[in-house]
């Protein structure tokens, strides 16, 4: 089988949860979902610009940001990974020429992380084919269903960010 | 705003979508339903349990599997991180009692990771709770559009897993 390599153990994830009640069923397909089409990028990202997701949704960030430019310490936050794999990911990024580190013009302490002219340029190549791989992986589901899709999703979310935070229970 | 830590940069990135057509701000809320209901288990288990949401997929995988028991490079396949972060899981398991080593029986250089008595009754308790937090966060849709998620997200599943996989494009 050719995909077998990944889709097995998220599979079996899945069907781990069949007698279990709708709302884990649907939870564990959503999140096999969602990991079978991040490590198809993945795997495309790697193919065609021979480089990591890591290293994508960090020039993505750094693109989204005012000035193309954000500090060592909101990157940490916003991708959700630690300072070491930060300071890691930049070092190789900065090799590559794709970002500048700068010193922060206010505080000492703190380091700026800039897109470079070649990051940018980079980073939009492969946003592109980013945004066509999408449409071509989603294209399993008509134009109706991808919309029923959006709106089931956004009530969801609302839902999820509306709830309370629960610390104890 | 109470959920401001972890929404905030995750709405960002759908957000940043916005302008673009519907296959990518489908796929980007997707990607941010999943990653704010994991955030949301993670800090329950956390809560609750004295517990991150690594080991618990740890323990769930011991607990699919035959014999609740697995090879140290299975784990590591299935768990999708690297060598490294399965020995060190492991060893934290381990101390808290609820894996334990064993010699492999055919393979001297394999070792097998099992669950425990304690960490079988632990993961039962966790799992139960796990299954209801879920039943909570997804009450936001109702019946029916919890029916129809599951059918759009089984076809595009399906469609996902049919794809060919690019390795060049």
């Amino acid at each position: 089988m050719e995909n077998q390599e990944l889709s097995d153990p998220v599979h079996d994830y899945e069907d781990a949860g069949e007698d279990a009640k709708t709302p884990l069923r649907l939870w564990l397909r959503m999140f096999s979902c969602v990991t079978l089409i991040e490590a198809e990028i993945g795997r495309r990202l790697r193919a065609k610009f021979d480089i990591s997701l890591a290293k994508f949704d960090f020039l993505a960030q750094l693109y989204r940001s005012p000035n193309r430019t954000m500090t060592m310490s909101d990157l940490g936050t916003t991708l959700m990974v630690t300072g070491g794999n930060i300071t890691g990911l930049t070092d190789r990024l900065a090799r590559e020429g794709l970002v500048e580190r700068h010193a922060h013009p206010s505080d000492r302490r703190s380091r700026l992380i800039a897109l470079s002219g070649k990051g940018r340029m980079t980073f939009e190549a492969m946003a592109e084919a980013h945004e066509e791989w999408i449409r071509e992986i989603l294209s399993g589901l008509d134009d109706g269903r991808q919309e029923d899709l959006m709106a089931h999703l956004g009530t969801l979310k609302t839902s999820v960010l509306r709830a309370p935070r629960k610390k104890e229970k």
